[in-house]
């Protein structure tokens, strides 16, 4: 058996997430699907990250084991040309057969992008948040520094989420302003912010409920240091809203 | 009577074109049902560039007649808030009786996207004709060089075209090779060509058809100096193929 891994991206605008679910279409069944077509094979694809219905992928990593003889730039481009345009095949090599795509991860790292503008692009809109608020953006950083570190997250975990421990360490919690974000070549001005989270390891929902409570800061109805209360508390009641799905891409992962 | 002059962007990739047809999703249809909804009135919606099916718009422009008292600002808001998210109005103005967003334009302009790669990212593939093939791109813009200046552009006319004149000026026809695109504040690495052009008006399919005959000359099909011959010739089947309509957006028209 030979051991496979993947980088791809995709658009999740129109997948229920990552995992196979019993009816719906998800990445993983889109490439298991293509997988069987290819080698005659039903094979078990796995993710780093499984990504929630609507997060999108820039450099998510899986991995499969197949008894296929094919050369990973055929298998590379049999899966592009029969998976659907939303979902790419980035890179592709073999590796050791201990290689795990997600037990392997060292980091993660993921991006979430919101606008404060009332309208939003054509171009634009599938991938930000729109919050038609003004956010205090130093109010919001300075929340950003309390969470950065190791810490109980349990008060950001979302309901079903299956992880033994809840201890996590973000070595990355950062928030960037922009007044326009370029989309093929062509400038979108408005007032956008983008954040940056980069960690051992994320718990269900983690980044999304971060951001939802960040984003009360900004509105002025939490202050930045409530954020320590909130994890104290390991109650997610406490914590804000689970941000909406499609302002989340999976950025990174580092092995 | 009030004229209403409308600034707007749309992804073209789910709509049959700006023109209203006997059945099936369009522009004009999209805005002149909201705008029945918002004022009662069966309003015709007239654009600058009757844009054709897929063909996006980042400032296309378009004005209608109405009674409507509502003041500007909140008529946006009540069209965008029942638009859908593919269809923005970004701008809007009450402007003379004499405007009409057609013949009163003086210029026009397009964009026209392309990618050599075998691979397109999910987040840029609606928005680039895709050629797996070298295409050489000083022929190329040599080959632009010849249809810039006023000349009949009869052999660049898509079938059930009805100007009544064939005679057009493009001020400007350029083309940049760029070996990354950013989208959402993610660059996309890739051999990417960005075509531009700038005339007082356009023929039907002009642009498709000027960009299918140019990639012809980037593959060594044709000559640059071939160009003349075609134009000569005012004969469509002389010219090359018609550039998908994914890759073409409406820029901007000048009044």
């Amino acid at each position: 058996m030979r051991n496979i891994k993947i980088l791809l991206q995709y658009d999740g605008t129109n997948y229920l997430g990552w995992q196979i679910q019993p009816s719906g279409r998800t990445i993983q069944s889109c490439i298991q699907n293509c997988l069987l077509r290819i080698t005659g094979e039903n094979i078990n694809v796995i993710a780093a990250g499984r990504t929630d219905a609507g997060v999108h992928a820039i450099g998510q990593t899986a991995c499969f084991m197949t008894c296929s003889q094919l050369s990973t730039s055929v298998l590379q481009n049999a899966l592009n040309s029969l998976l659907p345009s939303d979902v790419r095949i980035t890179e592709i090599s073999e590796v050791d057969s201990s290689f795990h795509a997600r037990y392997s991860a060292r980091k993660k790292s993921y991006v979430y992008l919101l606008t404060m503008d009332r309208n939003v692009s054509p171009f634009i809109y599938r991938y930000v948040w729109r919050i038609p608020y003004n956010l205090d953006a130093p109010a919001m950083r300075s929340a950003l520094s309390y969470i950065t570190g190791t810490h109980d997250f349990s008060a950001f975990r979302g309901s079903g989420c299956g992880a033994r421990t809840t201890v996590r360490t973000l070595h990355t919690a950062s928030l960037v302003e922009m007044n326009a974000i370029e989309v093929t070549t062509i400038q979108h001005s408005g007032s956008f912010m983008k954040f940056r989270f980069e960690g051992d390891a994320f718990l269900r929902h983690m980044v999304r409920n971060l951001v939802g409570t960040i984003v009360e800061v900004g509105r002025g109805k939490l202050k930045a240091e409530d954020m320590t209360r909130i994890l104290e508390s390991k109650d997610r009641k406490c914590a804000g809203m689970t941000a909406p799905a499609n302002g989340l891409f999976l950025e990174n992962i580092t092995y």
